[in-house]
């Protein structure tokens, strides 16, 4: 199919620039997660794949063997979607407080967990873990993944004095992780609360006065 | 069917007792939690129920006519369980404070969520947000509220003062109820934190000083 634009000197290759191959991996994922959203991760065949994305089995079956491999595809491309925003923010020097953190990150994971948007398949994602071992190992080891980059950014504070000297940063690393899922999934299920909710809850969550508790 | 009741004037109606419908109950209850545990909400058909719990068709039927409606009784359940502890602790004057909060709604969260236990359907309840329309509105009826609890929590610590006056209690709801969807999460998926960590990572969540911020 795409021998074209091989040029005739070796004609039984295809020639296919990586521009186009990104293309069309671009157009597999954008229908398997249209297919997704709409039937869900258990429902959806690959032939509803391919009657989505207009290509033939093999066309596909060349770029994702399988589902799974689709499914994995797409969590990896929306935990790097996450990362860019995050990882800079967490590794500068000093790394970024943690209201600049979520100014960022919040509306990120809004966008991404819009109408139509990969991270909608989040939760479905999470059920995996418990009905379907191989795809949920993959699920949990993502989630695992995640978090590391929220135990590893507490340190960082801990470490550059903006958490008290002697703080469970692994606490406060899982704390933090547990307030961006619980975001998330109000924003896929009630769909009713905004980055600046997360942000202005955060900054007046009431909390005991360290300083005094300890004292 | 409540005919029973009615004493043996009408001895064609098996006379069964509240605790035996409620015994039986727990017994369907049960073994469709085991089975949804096993094979995942989709998966399971009432055939599945039928062998968990050693009943018939009919016997199960006559308690629970579809498998949605089981799906929607251990949802209640288990919401039930978690406002046992809740409610009495924002409802009493003056409400308890957030830790002491976090102290019992933790550990029953660890609880509930063990292995075995309901609140481990709770991602597979998310997902069908998406994927089931008609489960899907029960599932965000209920998330909607049990949120409605943390507001009006949140609502309460405005009013006595343990909240600063002009907070947006209701960014502060969301934001708690999205701490505790995050613990369960993380209870669930990676099982390896504990109610300590969250007790103590809310505690030492670095928020800027609301005081100088606004001075």
């Amino acid at each position: 199919m795409s021998r074209n634009g091989r040029s005739f000197y070796i004609p039984l290759m295809p020639k296919v620039s990586a521009a186009h191959r990104e293309r069309r991996r671009r157009q597999i994922l954008d229908a398997a997660l249209a297919c997704f959203l709409r039937k869900g991760l258990h429902e959806t065949s690959m032939q509803d794949i391919f009657g989505e994305s207009g290509l033939s089995a093999g066309a596909v079956y060349r770029y994702f063997p399988s589902k799974d491999e689709l499914i994995k595809a797409i969590t990896a491309e929306t935990s790097a979607a996450m990362n860019a925003t995050f990882v800079p923010l967490i590794t500068q020097d000093p790394p970024a407080p943690l209201p600049a953190v979520i100014a960022a990150i919040g509306p990120r994971i809004a966008e991404l967990a819009r109408e139509g948007g990969p991270l909608r398949l989040a939760p479905q994602a999470w059920a995996l873990v418990l009905s379907e071992p191989g795809l949920g190992d993959h699920a949990r080891e993502t989630m695992a993944m995640l978090r590391d980059l929220w135990i590893a950014y507490a340190a960082r504070l801990a470490e550059t004095g903006a958490l008290p000297p002697g703080t469970d940063h692994v606490a406060v690393g899982k704390t933090m992780f547990a307030l961006m899922h619980g975001f998330l999934l109000q924003t896929v299920v009630l769909g009713d609360i905004t980055p600046d909710e997360l942000a202005t809850g955060v900054g007046a969550l009431p909390r005991p006065d360290l300083r005094a508790a300890r004292g």
